[in-house]
This record gives C-alpha cells, structure tokens and sequence, in this order.
C-alpha cells in the first residue's frame, strides 16, 4: 500500500508473501470503486485470540484482568474481508463488534522466547472479533458465540511496518465513535503473547492473533455500519445484516 | 482395512477420498511391524468438540449435563497419529486422557437438519482429547488445556461403514481398563451434534467433531502407554513422554 497525495496504490506482489520475500511485480492498482479487497490472510490452522486484555473492558465485562492471557480459538470458516457482510446468526439476539490489532505470523514458531518474537510476526491488520453475548453467557465455553461464521472480519491489508507498542484501536458504528483505546493499555503485549501461546502450540505461517478489544463494547442491528480502525493501519468496514 | 484370519490388510486408494470416490488401486499391505500408520486426517479448519456429553462423566467432573452442546476448539496443530508420543506440556503437571468417538466430515455442511446429518459424515475415528486439568481449573477458556501441541491423537484409521448409535468407548492405561462407556448414553447424538453445529458454522471436508468422553478419566505420566478404542473401528495407542 502507498500513498501520494489524496491516492492510495496496492503493489501487486508475486509469489506467497508467507513462504518468501515479498516480490513486488512493478504493477501498481489505484485503491477506488472498482477494487475489492479480499480478508488479506486465510490461516490453515487457527486465530487464537485474547480476552479482557486492556483492564477497561474487563471492567465494562463486570470481570477483572486475569492472572495469564485468556486464550480461546476462532476458526478460519469464522474469516469474512473488507465489506463482506457480518450476517447476524439466528441462534443470537446480542451480537457485539470489538475492534482489535491482529497479528499474522510469518514463521513456525514454537517456545520462542519475548524477546525474539517479533522476528516471528509477518505484519499487523485490523480484526473485529464478533461475539454473540447471549450465547457468550449460557454456553460457557465460547466456541459458538464467538466462532461462528463471518465473526471474524480481518483486513484491510497486512502492514509489515506498523510498530505494535502505542497505536489506537477504534470502531465507529454508523459513524459514532464507539471504542477508542490504545495498545499501549494491553495487560499483554505482542512480544509477551506471541511468546506465552507458542509454549503451548505451534504457531504456523498465516495463523492470527487477536489482541483483545477496548473498553465501547456494544450491540450491532440489521442495517448497521460497523467500522474497525487501527491508527496507521487502516479502516475494516463491513454492514450488518440479518436474513430474517 | 480387510481382515482375513489374524492378518489384517490396507487397502491402498488412489486420490483424494474426501474430495472424490474412494479409489481402491488394488494394492493391498499388511499391516504389522513394517507399517508406521500417520494421523488419518489433519483438517484444514478446526476441530469442533464437545465437552460433558455423557452423564457419568459430567458428575465425575463435578458437573451436570449442560443443556446444550458445550462446544470447544482443538487447533489441527494438536494432531498426532497412532503411536506418536504424547509430549507432556511443562506448563501442566496433570495431564489426563480421554476417548472419544470422532465423526469426520465429509461434504460442506451449513445449516444441515438432524435428519439429514449422516450424508455429510464421512466416516468415523479414534480421538483422544488430551487434556490438562490443572489449565483447564485456572484458564476459564480451554484452548490451552485442550489445544497444545499432541493433545489430539487420531487414528488408527476412518471407518465408513461404523454405526454409531451403540458401540462402546473404552481407554486403558498401561494395560489396565480405565473408561468403558458407551455412545447410546450421549446426552446429544452424533447426527444431532452435526446439525447443532453446523446452524453456526460451516464444516469443511475433513473437519472432526470429537463426540464426547464416558466416565473414568483419569491422569498419565511419563512412561505410560495409552490405548483408547470404539468398538469395531480399531485401538489409538499413544506413549506418553516428558520432556525434562
């Protein structure tokens, strides 16, 4: 992605950016109507993500910060792009948006210790880890509530330069403000989580880390606009939409 | 898999049997000590299970039957195969084994009705769903208790003729029997489980639910020999290893 003046140009890459260098083609696409981004990254395992991550939401949860990241999975039938519609589930009356910096590894990646781990880390975009709050609460354990299909928007693109330490996280819904934090109020950073998971599992090339949302939490209707920002990184927008 | 007398026999295929017809090549290999067996699946998106799914098991654990499925996600990068060793995580010091029948899904299923589940069942397995119960206590998610590297054994193979309405799930440790349950006693059936699951998200060719673990769980140490069995499809045995 570049910019020159009010444009913004994609450079078109060859080859797989997770299994090689990037090799810019010279071929550059104008950012406008007729382009439609994709969700920049599928992952072939999983997006382990963190819950009440910054001490504000844990309050707004009714919960406190935990002792060790709370780590649950989402899977990749769960991955939806840039304005691809959230389709609200029929088994669910309260889906919420949470903004989120998502990090994408670019190298297996297990016991790595902190302060190696951002060697691991391909690049950052934007997720909105979708959740639907009535399930969140009778199901106990949240793979429905936060795992079904399209809960899981990730994009605009991979930024491969982003500093991760002190960048806001933002949503809007149909353009009021409703989250605005920053990373550097994370209970876990970067470097701590990408090192604290990879003891457990295996991370692979193209798997996502969900960093956890701010305080502004709230509920999203059929019609609605829901944008996720990362300063820096750009915007994730997708309507809302209910079938029935 | 053909059995004649005491020798049993694999049939080879050609292809990709969850994407086409099994093709037999004709080629056939016995099985025995020159025949190392690899985890029959690796899914290309999750692994959906479900915990508490029969009622002695939910009481030994302390709990009741929920009142629907509890579901939970074990990553692919917890799959091993018959007789890969069990590595012990350093983060637990109380890991226990579980047997579960595992269902393997064959067609992209979305919003399948009971009634219509079995068609989108390719056949079944052997599932240990490894778990760290002292993780499991203290996380509240259980994505590292019951995601880390090794804790989902699969195997010996995928049968695609089993009946699953009645056959007996069993473990042993070291030889002696520790669970011996059976699938008419789950609280919630397989073609109900299908279905549950699918009106969230959709499951993939190759994607595994894991049904459930009967009563007797208990906890393995290094040096142990795991065995977990369904009746009529074949034995998992897994040793079990720690590191330092």
């Amino acid at each position: 992605m570049q910019t020159e003046g009010d444009k913004t140009f994609l450079a078109v890459l060859g080859g797989d950016p997770l299994y090689m260098p990037a090799m810019p083609t010279g071929e550059r696409v104008e950012l406008g109507d007729g382009v439609r981004l994709l969700a920049p990254v599928i992952p072939r395992s999983k997006i382990v993500a963190v819950g009440k991550n910054y001490a504000a939401h844990a309050a707004e949860m009714g919960g406190e910060v935990p002792a060790s990241p709370l780590l649950f999975f989402k899977p990749n039938t769960a991955v939806i792009g840039p304005d691809d519609p959230i389709v609200l589930p029929d088994f669910s009356d309260e889906i919420s948006y949470e903004a989120e910096l998502a990090v994408v590894i670019g190298k297996v990646c297990k016991e790595v210790p902190e302060e190696h781990a951002a060697s691991y880390v391909l690049g950052y975009t934007v997720a909105n880890d979708v959740t639907a709050r009535d399930a969140q609460r009778t199901d106990g354990q949240w793979a429905r509530a936060k795992g079904f299909d399209g809960s899981c928007p990730l994009g605009p693109w991979i930024d491969t330069d982003l500093d991760p330490e002190d960048v806001g996280v933002m949503s809007r819904l149909n353009g009021e403000t409703k989250q605005d934090g920053r990373t550097r109020d994370l209970v876990f950073d970067v470097p701590f989580l990408v090192s604290y998971i990879s003891q457990a599992m295996t991370l692979l090339p193209g798997d996502v880390i969900l960093t956890g949302t701010p305080a502004g939490v709230g509920l999203m209707d059929h019609g609605d606009r829901v944008e996720c920002e990362v300063e820096g990184l750009g915007v994730l927008a997708n309507p809302v939409l209910r079938r029935n």
